[in-house]
């Protein structure tokens, strides 16, 4: 089976281990356009070739792991490429307009949208995690659009590598996850702006942080290289949730300001209800 | 050793396993107006031996560990009560107040400001833990207000439980505890306020969440009880962060109404130095 990773990051690379696990036949070949990714890759292992898109016609599977501006440009390119029975798979943050990007395309039915939500702040090949999407779950969008035959060989990859899969449509796809996961990367981010900008003459003050501090800007850390695109391809569903949460931050000021503080338990009271909305959800430790 | 622990939770309770460790001849009393707590500490072994106010005349150690507006009324009341040698602590995330409270108070040399930086977002006896202060920053204030031997005292116990100190006065804690810890409490309970209210009726949704959402939204999880007071004794500071905070989304999402995408890209990537600043925090691991 020649399984073909565009893009050896994380999430990619992180796939290739877990393939080459789970099926004895798989030999991985690696496309990037990081001339040091492809040699880190080789090195660690995680893919056994180094390739190019001439290659491409020898693939069984093609996974399509890079930044979500540049797959709208590679995905057509790789489908121009494959054989009749290779499947290409993508594994974006945003499903809108990749799915519309691809709706006319003659192998159409050879491709899947997909969002493994599965990850952590770090990126490149060294972040690459075996079992990384193991009890995670896999979002697939249009699957009615993908050939039946390819449709299975996908649902026994991410049945190996121990994925749930959910259904949905692209639309909602890109609604929901500004909620779960966009704004979780934005709120972040402007925390660790903000508490830089006022102590950066004064370093001391970070041991002053504890590990509450650290969860919440874990993701800070992640690379401005894969979010940019993602915020721009899903921005209007993203100012939506900035709104919201602008507007609760206001509310929570305002009642501060009025000493409101049997409202501002309350708030918090009835917030805490995310400890069983999250039960299940493991985080990631920092390394 | 008589250690008298006022308020068996999370953070008094862990005080109290560390200390019997350490110290062999250590016999904890707990004080908790909630008797269930008392009962749990008992019989999960966190103190040896129920007790009140009256008893503390025989105590050798006092730490207050109760939500910081009970601590003011509290702490007067605990020096009224204990020897010329015994040494009281509170361990409080606000420190201006507690220390203006008992400035003259007649045993004020008894006394010693004290914040740990340590904790879960879990509270109660059973959210105590073994070891939770090991190499974890402990701020003191107003140092030279407190009698030289009970210093010492002091400094014996957080040394063997493996804390290192920080000096600092009650001002500036209050200001840069805000930034490194109390924002970070809001901005986690809105953004699962924001996420829930959205997301109430489609339970699914959460599915699609990750450990990146459950990173930033952990701290939400924790106690009212605890956090409104410390918000009310902290407001003023609370709110300028807030207000840089607010300020610092809002021009986020005018980048994002622009389609600034290279200063979206410059303002993730300045943040990323969040990596360096962290390193060497711990983060606490869902359970």
């Amino acid at each position: 089976m020649n399984v073909f990773i565009i893009g050896v990051g994380l999430i990619g690379g992180s796939l290739a281990l877990d393939i080459q696990k789970e099926f004895d036949n798989a030999i991985i070949y690696g496309i990037d356009r990081n001339e040091d990714h492809i040699e880190e890759a080789l090195t660690l292992g995680i893919i056994n070739e180094k390739a190019t898109n001439e290659d491409l016609a020898i693939a069984d599977i093609v996974i399509v792991s890079i930044p979500v501006d540049v797959s709208l440009q590679v995905i057509p390119e790789v489908l121009n490429h494959i054989s009749e029975t290779c499947l290409v798979l993508d594994v974006g943050s945003t499903k809108e307009l990749v799915c519309e990007g691809i709706s006319n395309h003659p192998k159409r039915r050879n491709f899947l949208a997909t969002h493994p939500i599965a990850g952590t702040e770090f990126s490149g090949p060294q972040a690459a995690l075996t079992g990384l999407y193991r009890g995670k779950t896999n979002i697939i969008c249009e699957v009615e659009k993908t050939a039946f035959k390819l449709q299975e060989k996908a649902l026994e990859i991410f049945s190996k590598i121990g994925m749930r899969i959910r259904y949905m449509d692209p639309k909602s796809h890109d609604k929901h996850i500004a909620y779960v996961s966009h704004l979780s990367h934005i709120s972040s981010f402007m925390l660790g702006k903000t508490v830089i900008e006022k102590e950066k003459n004064e370093r001391d003050i970070f041991d002053m942080a504890g590990s509450g501090f650290a969860s919440t800007v874990r993701l800070a850390k992640s690379s401005p290289a894969m979010w940019t695109p993602i915020f721009e391809q899903n921005k209007s569903n993203v100012i939506e949730t900035l709104n919201e949460y602008i507007q609760n931050l206001q509310n929570f000021k305002t009642l501060l300001e009025e000493n409101n503080f049997s409202e501002i338990y309350s708030e918090m009271e009835n917030t805490n209800h995310i400890k069983q909305i999250l039960s299940g959800i493991q985080e990631v430790k920092l390394s």
